[in-house]
């Protein structure tokens, strides 16, 4: 089914809205789910909503929090979420980095006591629109696990860069930092395919083709998939994004991040509060004119796309790319979502007595 | 053969008063060098010292630089290397990123129109020294293909992390963002035997096992090794290394970026100066208390140490520890060259009327 970006915009606020969020909050939160779904990164938009709505009936959600900077230096700031929505704790914590920044040239924000963030590239863009170096990372639900374990220590821990060019867009690199996010294995357990080796081990720690493994007690593995092709590595990547999130925050981290899925409970007595994110901001003068600056971005990019491919027929892709054609597209002809995430909307939908998607 | 750390150190740093480097730089560049032969880095350490000779013999490497700041805001700078060595411009701009840290929370400097500057872990384990968190890229001599290119157009470009810990030593992670470095072909080019898939691919782009891929105009892979388990992956590191150490600092970049052997020239009409890096350093208590993250990165370390092993025998490695165990080793019993490490160095003996090794 293909809904209009407005008409899907609109739920999701007014699921929010349901929740008790101030339309200021709503708003924002909606504006974070539909980039995703904009941007092609379906597993992180509207097909999370039910996710965060049932997170708020356990009340491990805040609809209604009280936002607040616990530590800061000219540069660098600690803010609590006070357990509300990562999709508006981050943007907040976005907003100082980038004043700071803008006064100081660098501007870096730890946030503790928050909850999925959704996708890393809307924070970390916020910033690029300002002409400023945007980096945002987040730790999440246990579900990968480190070299030479088999236990789930880490979540796929995504990490973003986004660099402001002149002609062309932003380079949006934006990873989670494991073999394969979690929204590759439901493609495949939807479509009843293996996946491919490198991507999963079961519980023995022996690798597997079956996407449904984590259900029994798999786990994921680091970018690299095995030591010899440089899992330490990736493991290595996930540990940054863990500590800057989490220990330097003061938030949850390694197996004590609160899952995701609210029929899980959190670990007992965790050694920090939520979920934690890491947002920062650099001016692009703060280093050489950003017309020097965007100009050699632009020669990089087109450098980049006329390397020597492989296959004629498939060039180089400078990362974001795929995301912008979608959001272009996606913009134009309307969002697809898949039957299961429509239901599972229309439950909603009835929960909060909205409209059915059937019915756009 | 096995030499003593004071001994090999009072050789580098002779080399580098030899080809004119003041007292002052020899000490660092020759300490730099040491750091990595002890941490068990070895193509990093006195194995490069003779790469560095030809280089400034062909006047590649200036030994005598007027290193300036270019550019600057309270918490940024840019670094004018004038061809220095690496090892010189990297700690040097580290010094001003650690004190623009002391006083606004954090420091960001790039460098540009430098040279290889050794292990990225020395500079940013300068910042955990001083309780700060310590962050190092450099952009390399281009050996690496995009995914889908068979080109080489990016360095194995290394993003290093350092964290101070309590009673535990920092957390280094420093990583080549390849699946693969080139030191590992190395070994691999000595004992004659292949490397594992994944690591390479030949001029034409398939995967190859040949060690020596790369003289027949092969190239590296990004981490990951292939698309279906990440390599945009790897190449999006890549890419944001290259991007933040030579598109924002004014240095070469991709293709551009000058090769380490002094027998390849660099491309002409290159679109920056030298090779570039990118250093910074954030002050833990301008996000919380310093004791209290010691304590929590105490606890994130007995953690990850304690994951369930796949197999008893081997534990997860907290990253840098074998560097750390390697350097208390080393530090006792002495730094074991291979023979045609000990050959190289005799002959740099030789061209500056030095010891020989063999006569330590």
């Amino acid at each position: 089914m293909l809904i209009p970006e407005n008409a899907l915009r609109q739920f999701a606020q007014q699921v929010f809205l349901a929740i008790g969020c101030s339309p200021e909050h709503a708003t924002l939160a909606a504006d974070v789910l539909l980039k995703a779904d904009l941007r092609g990164i379906d597993s992180h938009g509207v097909a999370r909503l039910s996710g965060y709505v049932r997170l708020w009936e356990k009340q491990r959600i805040n609809a209604t929090p009280d936002i607040q900077i616990a530590h800061e230096t000219p540069t660098t700031a600690t803010v609590d979420g006070d357990a509300g929505l990562g999709l508006v704790t981050a943007p907040f914590a976005m907003e100082i980095a980038i004043k700071k920044a803008e006064q100081f040239g660098s501007g870096w924000v730890a946030v503790r006591n928050s909850n999925h963030f959704g996708i890393a590239g809307y924070h970390a863009m916020m910033a690029a629109e300002k002409d400023m170096i945007g980096f945002a990372v987040t730790n999440a639900s246990p579900l990968v696990a480190p070299t030479f374990s088999n236990e789930r220590m880490l979540g796929t821990n995504p990490i973003c860069y986004v660099f402001p060019a002149g002609e062309f867009p932003p380079v949006v690199v934006d990873m989670a930092t494991s073999a394969a996010a979690n929204g590759k294995l439901e493609i495949a357990q939807r479509k009843g395919s293996d996946v491919p080796e490198g991507w999963l081990q079961d519980q023995q720690g022996n690798a597997v083709t079956d996407p449904h493994a984590l259900k029994s007690g798999g786990s994921l593995l680091p970018l690299g998939s095995d030591r010899e092709h440089g899992s330490h590595k990736g493991f290595g990547l996930s540990s940054v994004v863990d500590i800057l999130s989490g220990v330097l925050s003061g938030a949850g981290y390694g197996p004590w991040v609160p899952p995701f899925v609210a029929f899980l409970d959190p670990l007992p007595n965790p050694p920090g509060q939520g979920i934690g994110h890491f947002v920062g901001a650099m001016r692009v003068d703060g280093f050489r004119p950003v017309a020097d600056f965007k100009a050699n971005m632009d020669n990089w990019i087109r450098r980049f796309k006329l390397a020597n491919p492989i296959d004629r027929a498939q060039k180089v892709i400078i990362p974001g790319e795929p995301e912008l054609e979608a959001e272009l597209d996606r913009k134009a002809n309307g969002i697809p979502l898949v039957d299961a995430v429509v239901e599972d909307l229309n439950t909603l939908a009835e929960k909060f007595g909205l409209e059915r998607m059937g019915n756009f």
